[in-house]
């Protein structure tokens, strides 16, 4: 069991889970720098004001206050500190406060804790790890990051031990346009009832289109045609065309949508969808927005989504536009740790364990354990000179593959696994290389240790 | 500058100091794990009653609230949550709930950040991060790894780019021994007045001793030269027995203290030193004791502190002993930013930007910057199609030392800080290694980027 939870919404992992957690944010962090995204964190709090910015969320926000202080003390929404609920504020306050000495376009990783005053639930939590990509403009940003940002996470998300990965897409300006050309002018009523079209069916969504936009029946006909369109190539742009609708929005929308998959198709064959019914989140994205599901898990929902804003933020001289996606690294490892998608060969970093003969000579094995570990070689020495059974079963109940017997005539060490004890010396021994540090394996069983 | 922050006590880093930070952070983490440490997390919060049992620093815990929550909703200090302060707290408790899947002596380091509601000043955070290393056994632990932890610190410490340190240890042992062979039974209002030694001067501890731990003035005086004593061998053993108290304590805790310091000396030597005034902590420490100096930075205080807990945590039916030591990063990394004592060799981890010759073919500069990642050579494209001297200047502002100019007839590559430029391939072409990822350098303007 790599879980432990204690605290509702609050998950802990035990070693071996932390192992697999670990190897998951090391492998987004060397993804995202070969990208030449670079690291940044901000302080886990903003201001109250800063954080209500997007209303929809102020439900979810932890306020702190400190113990001695007066309940009612800090009531200055520009004093009150509150947890941060996402990256993306805390990311656009942290760039208006340093424009001055950012080189633009800025693209940043982060990778933080985040907390969500949310009634928990399965994949959903108080607190969790988000790591996010975004890139950057003053005033302006090329229109191929939409492209790039999608692509650089699908190679992030492939190199993680979690099934193949799905990101539809879709473009805001394809939605709007298309609302617009065929007359229905409330569009983002529109969109928060098509992104209901899973739950409620084609058929309540008609309703609700005519009731809630202000559609009629032919619009709402229209509205429900093209969110059913999808696919992974200029086919894309076809249909939407032959429903018969025009506009220069739309058109500029198509393009973009379509330059997208086709280089998704070639970079990354199979990953990246476009997927006409996507609404979510469009009411603040300006253009391409990107949700992501597992394979096989498409009941967790989207494990990392993101899109344009054409003002992530603005100091009022200047508009910094940016493109960016978020992984919700704690929902995806709760489910490959629940379900024993992938899970460590070892929960301790400890490749060999140095014996002890007897505790005066323990200096002699502590000599030994620090040669191996001078040459990058995890050791460690046994907490006590019992007998050798007992200091072996010490290392078989860890996992820790090898165990080393310092001897007056020559050193000797042993593969607890297959017993071959073998002469060796701590200045030149070599484990196999897949036995040097923990690995993750992925498959049937594999978080069964 | 490396260093911003626009909210007092709550340190951020510009990504130049970020790069210090992280390289700070992993090469922690290595030498904790080639010493077996395993790596965990906790959450952020505790329950009120969980953080009020160290009682003294109740006054600098937050409390959790949510936004929609009545302000008295939770005043159950079971329920009540608040952000840890330390990472031992939330350490024990962890031990205690798991302690069923746990094997002991169990070793973790634990890297996470903390927050305590202090009044901000110089080196004294809000919220700061903290790298800790215990070892905690189930009943029983044995001394040596009074001997192993402060070793494992004081290796860790030399892998980083700071100054030398200084780990100043003493041992519970040694004081209550002594004072309770002249008499002086007062222990724990000793240790209070001796600790201010460095504050108040010899007089100043001398009349409080008398005052406040009812000492006599040879007792003052006799505390007074104990406390004097410090060294790196046996003969700090031979200067306290020279007071003419003995006691079965007394010689135990200065057979250990004895042995720390000969096997440090031996390890790591003039790292550690006996120094029998460090009177902190050992109200609550039952053996070692210790504290670190970055030498030429006394002023900043410990860096690096800790001891041996008897009972670190305990279910009524068990008891977990520890040993363990905290650095505090972000007051150690304030003043290594701070003071330029290290700085990164550019702020992205960019080592070659691509250039884009038109829009056109922008896929081209795609597929030379893939096959630079695919071989872990870290590379951008450049973000428009600008005039080449303008691309390079886009390299240079971000201190990238590589051009790349893909061509019909073979590419090219510049190192743009000698100017010189050969044809290269993707395929095989490798920076040296220097310049392939940024790097931590040392020294005087190391910080001046």
């Amino acid at each position: 069991m790599a879980r432990a939870s204690s605290l509702s919404g609050f998950p802990e992992w035990l070693p071996d889970g932390r192992v697999v957690e670990q190897h998951v944010l090391d492998s987004l962090r060397r993804t995202f720098e070969l990208h030449g995204f670079a690291g940044i964190e901000t302080r886990a709090v903003e201001p109250l004001s800063q954080l209500l910015r997007k209303g929809e969320t102020s439900k979810e926000v932890y306020l702190l206050r400190r113990l001695q202080e007066d309940v009612d003390e800090e009531t200055d929404p520009d004093k009150q500190l509150g947890l941060h609920f996402d990256l993306t504020v805390p990311f656009a306050r942290w760039v208006l406060e340093h424009a001055g000495q950012l080189a633009f376009p800025f693209k940043r990783y982060q990778i933080q804790k985040v907390w969500r005053g949310e009634r928990p639930q399965d994949g959903r939590f108080r607190e969790f790890t988000q790591a996010d990509i975004d890139v950057v403009g003053a005033d302006t940003l090329p229109f191929h990051f939409e492209v790039e940002l999608p692509l650089v996470m699908a190679e992030a998300l492939a190199a993680l031990p979690i099934p193949p990965v799905r990101i539809s897409v879709n473009n805001r300006k394809v939605a709007q346009g298309f609302y617009e050309a065929i007359g229905l002018e409330d569009v983002e009523s529109a969109l928060r009832v098509i992104d209901k079209l899973d739950k409620i069916g084609p058929e309540g969504v008609a309703r609700s289109l005519m009731d809630e936009a202000g559609a009629t029946p032919d619009q709402a006909g229209l509205a429900l045609e093209l969110a059913s369109i999808s696919g992974t190539d200029a086919s894309v742009a076809d249909q939407v065309l032959a429903l018969g609708a025009r506009s220069e929005l739309l058109e500029t929308g198509l393009q973009e949508l379509v330059t997208l998959v086709e280089a998704a198709h070639e970079r990354s064959p199979g990953t990246v969808v476009a997927d006409l019914k996507i609404a979510r989140g469009l009411d603040y994205y300006t253009g391409s927005v990107y949700e992501t599901t597992l394979v096989g898990h498409e009941n967790l929902g989207s494990i990392c989504s993101g899109g344009r804003y054409d003002s992530l933020a603005s100091d009022g001289r200047r508009t910094f536009p940016g493109v960016g996606l978020s992984i919700g690294v704690s929902r995806l490892l709760a489910r490959v740790l629940g379900d024993g998608l992938a899970g460590a060969t070892r929960a301790v970093p400890t490749a060999v364990l140095v014996a002890v003969t007897d505790e005066e000579h323990r200096r002699t094995s502590d000599r030994v354990a620090q040669a191996l570990r001078a040459r990058g070689i995890p050791a460690d020495v046994a907490p006590a000179a019992a007998k050798f059974g007992k200091q072996i079963r010490y290392a078989d109940r860890r996992g820790i593959p090898f165990v080393w017997f310092p001897g007056e005539e020559g050193d000797e060490v042993k593969d607890i696994r297959s017993g071959e004890q073998v002469p060796a010396d701590a200045g030149a021994w070599e484990p196999p290389a897949e036995d040097r540090w923990p690995r993750v394996v992925t498959g049937e069983g594999a978080g069964a240790r």
